[in-house]
């Protein structure tokens, strides 16, 4: 088959022909029909994920089950699934006897999870071999393109959202409008909460609006003389623009933060009334329980969200690469593997 | 093996020479070292079930895995474990779309579930095959005749207390010292919670004091003098004492059900002060989701909770039934298979 | 002033001629501008809330404040305010001293409470003296006559959808399009869930759906069909209609009732699946804390949520009741003093 | 009266004698038995709650009513009371139209909050003239000595735990033995918690066990040894300490931030697991609705938490607040104006 290869650390992707892989007990074959890119794969071919090398990348994958292996229970040959980031945790660690890793990707602490394209492959492939717990059915009629991005931003997104324990009518700023953000935008409007888009590109105030926003400001004093947001979904990896955005934050305000910024600290300001008396939260968070991906994924059945994809064959792993890597993906890259 | 077989609704159990079970791939086999007794077992044997036999009864079950099948991952020979009632979802249903049977019993909901003991063989033997996934790794130096009656009633009653969405130093009352009552109690006091025992059987006062009980009382009158509680856990079958003691529940107080009468509905009186102005809630409580179960056992790891329990041998099958029906076990009944 | 005047259990609504009430320090004058009428009017006016006679009803109090009592704080003359059934608490009682009162309505179970209609003068008059922490703001721009509802209809089923710990997109039953129905349904929907509409009134069913319903159905079984519901919100005070519906709550649902049917108890069945197996919940729910209040005040400001009403003078007293009596209003009667 | 007075930014504590305040509507006349000291007298002292001098000081006022304004309801002459910090709420701003000011202390976010000690005379003198509606009743039986430093020390490190939405048996590590410190241990070891002391005193070891610490350690190195912690409740205004604890955060946990650090941001390192991953949060806490300070004076009530304090005459100011700014009070700071 046809796979996409990062073979060290900063090295170019590379498009390799390797054997469809071997399903061992418990895992099931899925043939990709589509797989996200994320900006998590550009850390992994960076080295940030550690030593994966050889390995794909890619971890939004959906496609059709072509094989089921020996104990599989609950999936068949046919079935249009998605795989979770964390297929698999190791049942045993400290955090696993806490019994949370059942619940799907908050097996994230597991001390040795398997990991779609980093511990295990990925789905920049024409095949992958998965453990069948970590597939999720798809809804029926969702269209494999507009599936993929769910599996980790609509899946990031919907989590954050959850996290931040919303009570009805909030209102939800989303910062950054981009592969995560419009979906993210989608997802609060979808669900009946008065939006607010912060971005500082004047060519995405239109596009805000169409997806649902209310509202769209340029930053944190425009948000603030708006009357402020009890929400602030982040969805950029630009740390300094997070807290440029905390002064339009409502009391009792939660910021939730689900991506990293590895050139610095997340800094709380100590000027102004203080943190503690706004009652501010900052919430981490990531894939939440599988019921957060189910949940998301219905979302997408009914049309409430749709993410905006440029689609890339394999063979165009370089083009693909650069334009994720530079931020030029408008939003979301998908590799579509079968179709040639 | 021998082990004990329900032969038909309303048949007496018997005592088989049956085959060790042969292990599916996704399975362990385990050695039984301690198979709690459940008044859902009478309810099985005489028929509500549904026409499940021949069956061997017990969903407390606890033991040590002696062979395991291809795809099994997270648990190998010599790990000591528990198993739930609900072993496996089908995956599929509606329900299970939602992905909640990852979250173990939560699977309850599915619409063919693999049920310890109804649907599958039951733990009243000296082996049993149970989905690896149904599993858990029990705590070192916890007993195995405590951890098995962890399994359900302690199981049961922590997701009771937990589904009722306690405030700290809220006063929990406790209705029927038995089975889970005795377990339900040590639960709540363990957890720095104000604890009152509600019971008819004078010879349970000092017994339930001991266990951790503040106060004592004997039906819903004595309970509201005492001031009332803020939850009512129902241990007891019985309906008409439950609403017998709803006088004694303060505003906002809920009343966790875990149980079932089958003889009656359940009612909320219109008379007094009504229900809804007393903001009371009614909550239906069943096993939840799988970290219930981690908690429960941590805390039986502890030696916070540990059940009063009378031990037999799987031939002293009728009289262990017969104790189980009377209501005369103190308070649980666990057979041990391996003490011949 | 003129007021309407219930002189005895049983007695017909009399419009006296009555002087201007006398306000006490902490005390507003509020000029009466629009007052609903509530079903438990009836109540009131039948003897189920006590001898209060000779007594005015009426707790959907909206006007302009035209004197301000000594000692009151944050209240001045011309603001348009709202006043809540609960005025006052005695606080110094046991429910009391855990200082809920000051959350508003949650003062329902103080043991004395200053209730408007009731213990203390109600709406239905040209002018009432009303505790000032009793009051709320209306929104700018809010009319009198849709605010009026709110303060009991809207304030009550907004407050039992705030019980329900509503997850996203969620969906939502409401049982009977009528006074409180007709608002539920509208703040269910500008809220983002999908929602039910349950009548069996053939003309309602389009209305239904003009006013924000999903789906229409007739009973519990239809409901069932068409794959149930996760929160039943009771609108109705008939219990026989509610246990008619339990049949298409979904697992983990919640029926959430806010009203009394004095005739009986409400029954839940033990037939079927077991409602603790189902994890359903019965909610009781009432007025809750003002933030509730405020939070449907400001939907309703935004035009999210405008009831249908029947408009009454004073002098309209007989017909308004004999209306309000017998299920005939549509939705809900508000007189209008003000207006000759 | 005898009065403490600060009669500029940084000026010493000055005794004066002062009338005894007049009452207006709407307040009730206390005499003060007991006033606690916090650090934030140090800051009003300093200048840092801006230009309220001349004022005196002392925000954890209790004493007995000896006169009622007019139109005061629910208050006595001779009831025990304390006062809290926001006693009044402006009831117009954006911020009350929520109608959070009625739930007392959440009123702090309003514009122009009436405050004890600072924008009103605070404690820290014989008598204070204060709004009823911000007073509570305290239980029978608590002296007045033990229930001051409930007022703030107490009602903030409640409102902490509560806000950290604890589940039972949870692992809750205090971060600083001192005022808040040792009284936030004993309320997180009265309601059933593990608890983890963070100290760098090796004196306040034995102490700390005393006050309820399961274990006790240094740093965050040997939080992270003993395995962590699932809330890390912050009681010392050094965010350099705090960040040095983060490492023994459990997957999940939170950090309950109830105050300032004016030298500096508070910063989330972006090395090591990432704080997202880890689902981490950080929650801003301060006195919470009036329900949170009912509780704790509840629990101060039963003997569940008892403050160590060192006692002062209000002639004793100059000494008591040399202790209170150098850090050498044990534990809390306690004026007894009565006693003389």
């Amino acid at each position: 088959m046809k796979a996409i290869v990062m073979t060290g650390a900063g090295e170019p992707w590379q498009v390799h022909e390797l054997p469809i892989p071997t399903i061992e007990p418990g895992q099931v074959l899925v043939k990709v029909l589509a797989s996200g890119m994320c900006y998590t794969d550009v850390w992994a071919t960076e080295g940030y994920g550690g030593d994966i090398y050889p390995q794909t990348p890619g971890h939004e994958v959906v496609g059709e089950i072509v094989d089921v292996g020996a104990g599989v229970h609950g999936r068949q040959v046919g079935d249009r699934v998605g795989t979770t980031w964390v297929q698999q945790a190791c049942g045993r660690c400290d955090y696993c006897l806490q019994n949370r890793p059942l619940s799907g990707q908050t097996a994230m602490n597991c001390v040795s999870p398997r990991t779609t394209g980093f511990a295990a492959q990925g789905g920049h492939a024409e095949y992958v071999a998965v453990a069948a717990e970590g597939t999720v059915l798809l809804p029926d009629g969702l269209d494999y393109v507009d599936a993929a991005p769910m599996m980790c931003a609509g899946y990031t997104t919907w989590s954050g959202l959850r996290d931040a324990a919303l009570r009805p009518r909030e209102r939800i700023a989303i910062l950054g409008i981009g592969g995560l953000g419009h979906v993210a935008l989608q997802l609060a409007h979808a669900t009946g909460f008065e939006t607010i888009a912060i971005t500082h590109s004047p060519d995405k105030r239109d596009l805000a609006r169409g997806l649902g926003a209310d509202h769209v400001v340029a930053n944190g004093t425009e948000l603030r003389d708006l009357g402020g947001a009890d929400v602030l979904l982040v969805t950029t990896n630009s740390f300094d623009a997070v807290e440029g955005t905390l002064v339009g934050l409502r009391p009792n305000g939660r910021v939730v933060v689900s991506g990293l910024d590895f050139t610095r600290p997340f800094s709380i300001p100590s000027d102004g009334v203080p943190f503690h008396m706004m009652r501010h939260s900052v919430i981490g968070s990531t894939h939440g329980g599988l019921d957060k991906l189910s949940e998301v994924l219905a979302l997408a059945g009914t049309g409430a969200v749709k993410p905006i994809t440029e689609q890339f064959g394999l063979d165009d792993a370089a083009e693909a690469y650069d334009r994720l890597k530079s931020g030029k993906l408008r939003f979301r890259g998908v590799f579509t593997p079968a179709v040639r």
